[in-house]
């Protein structure tokens, strides 16, 4: 039998902690015979949840942290001080090689923090961007990078468009993925001071497709794969999708509560209506990765559900078997 | 009787011209008659689009302007060579204060220019902000700045939250308008450099209603008024809010079609999502005002129809009334 795929997980992360995330590390156990899940976190809290469910018992462990880092702490802070901590502990086991990668649903400030502090750059890797996967009508595309280190400079973007190619192409299986820069306009002198100066680069390099410059009108119609922004324009972007289709969302239900046809006919529609708004969230693709890491670590919405942390383990399966990292690392260094 | 309110309209501009914008004129005079229209373009064109309605002849003037300037050419050369484009000459009626304002849905990047070059800035303000109304669960918001003018300083963002305010509680009718400022976070130490210099000075700014941070994904849902940002940032959203709208409405469409009872679902639907969703359109407010201007820019969409041009004409009506150059001096200028 192959070696197993070690994946650590934040069983206290995320306001459905524990019992969702542990729900998604028995749900990937049963669908992946070549995972093997360590559960951190309080280990009385996570057992009991465990005795709910049926999976092969040697490939969960738990892994003791008595601390809990919360939304409302600083980050920086909460890892110095919370050595005990579920999320501190993961990136510790990242860090050790006792596992590929580390799973959260937690404060993405600590989980951010934490992977630079702990988990550690890739030599070379200036810095490590998050990169959620966002819905579009032609499929995912990369949006990268959504981080909490604002002001990049073009060579950062220019290492976050390999990265976001190189996770494309071999976890999300899009081949040769078309990267597109954010910008204000479709032609190349158009965009701010970071846009003009980036441009070139990107053009210059030979290891992506480069398409040139995406409008954020096109991005939900699926015109590019790697989307690549600076992390300011890329919350924005990411948060404005959410909040633009959950009004839009709202202004569908009351128009179809307004009268007696339109309830029958809402209660006609809902089955398929739902079914194709699916396709308009992300939950089906898992969290958003952070590349760059030595290991991976991906963090999930808060929010989770165990479908979320099961599909998050499983592409930590993909990221490890197809050896991302050293990829990265070596597509980096031959800069 | 008391003076006419002279507004110039841009005849050749946009992809419905010149007869969109000639109905618009027309629908305008006989709704407001205060409103006189000077109708910048081609004479023989025009003339023949007006013959086919019926309106007061006193309040309509045609300009002749045998130029048009269209989307592809460079829009500082094209606002430099063409001395007798409809952009040129409608600006120079602003100019010489033969109008109070100037509406064009032509192309951005020449009336933008045009309005730098030709309008001219009211003495002390630094940029000309173009300021669209955008849809929100709350009313229209002002978005401010979306327009060339990249790569903002604090001073200049401080002044976009000052024009806005004044634009919104008398022209739209807010009063003491919410501004924030866009945002990855609400606390107050969080963004990029240009958000954490401009919080403390719009913070201790007496003139605005400032409420803070405001996160992309509360923009829909109507949280504040002002939306203040840097026009790279404000082009991002604007074209964002469009794309994903369009996107989920193209999606709702598909689920509609999916069989038999969804399309009996969607016929008794129909009117009722048809009017929800129009409250998610810009149409009704009429277009964007380029702000800090002698007397007032609105550059409507490249495809706008009649309504819109009437819009911004009986828009432009109000802001003479109401005297906001002048307003917006006096506020500039106290700095």
């Amino acid at each position: 039998m192959s070696e197993l795929i070690s994946v650590a997980v934040d069983a206290m992360g995320g306001d459905n902690a524990p019992l969702e995330i542990v729900k998604g590390a028995v749900e990937a156990v049963n669908e992946e015979p070549k995972v093997k899940c360590l559960l951190v976190g309080q280990s009385d809290v996570i057992t009991s949840e465990l005795a709910k469910y049926q999976f092969d018992k040697s490939r969960i462990e738990i892994v003791e942290a008595s601390e809990v880092i919360t939304n409302d702490e600083a980050p920086v802070m909460a890892i110095r001080r919370k050595k005990d901590s579920s999320i501190v502990v993961g990136m510790n086991l990242v860090k050790d090689g006792q596992a590929g990668a580390f799973v959260s649903a937690g404060s993405t400030g600590a989980v951010l923090v934490g992977g630079q502090l702990i988990a550690g750059r890739i030599k070379g890797v200036e810095r490590t961007p998050l990169a959620p996967l966002i819905p579009t009508l032609g499929g995912p595309a990369l949006l990268i990078d959504c981080g909490a280190n604002v002001d990049a400079r073009p060579n950062h973007l220019v290492q976050f468009a390999k990265m976001g190619s190189i996770y494309m192409e071999n976890v999300v299986g899009i081949s040769n993925p078309r990267v597109a820069i954010v910008n204000i306009g479709t032609e190349e002198e158009k965009g701010n001071a970071l846009v003009k100066e980036t441009y070139p680069l990107l053009k210059a390099c030979p290891d992506i497709n480069f398409v040139g410059s995406i409008e954020s009108r096109r991005i939900p119609y699926g015109d590019a794969d790697v989307i690549v922004c600076e992390a300011f324009t890329g919350n924005v972007i990411l948060k404005l999708y959410e909040g633009v289709a959950g009004a839009l969302i709202l202004t569908v239900k009351d128009a179809l509560k307004s009268n007696p046809a339109t309830m029958l006919g809402g209660a006609l529609i809902k089955s398929s209506l739902k079914k194709s708004l699916s396709g308009f969230t992300t939950e089906g693709n898992g969290g958003a990765p952070m590349l760059g890491l030595n290991g991976l670590v991906i963090k999930t919405h808060g929010s989770s559900k165990s479908i979320e942390i099961k599909n998050s383990i499983l592409q930590s399966v993909v990221f490890s078997e197809k050896k991302i990292s050293e990829k990265i690392a070596r597509n980096i260094q031959t800069d």
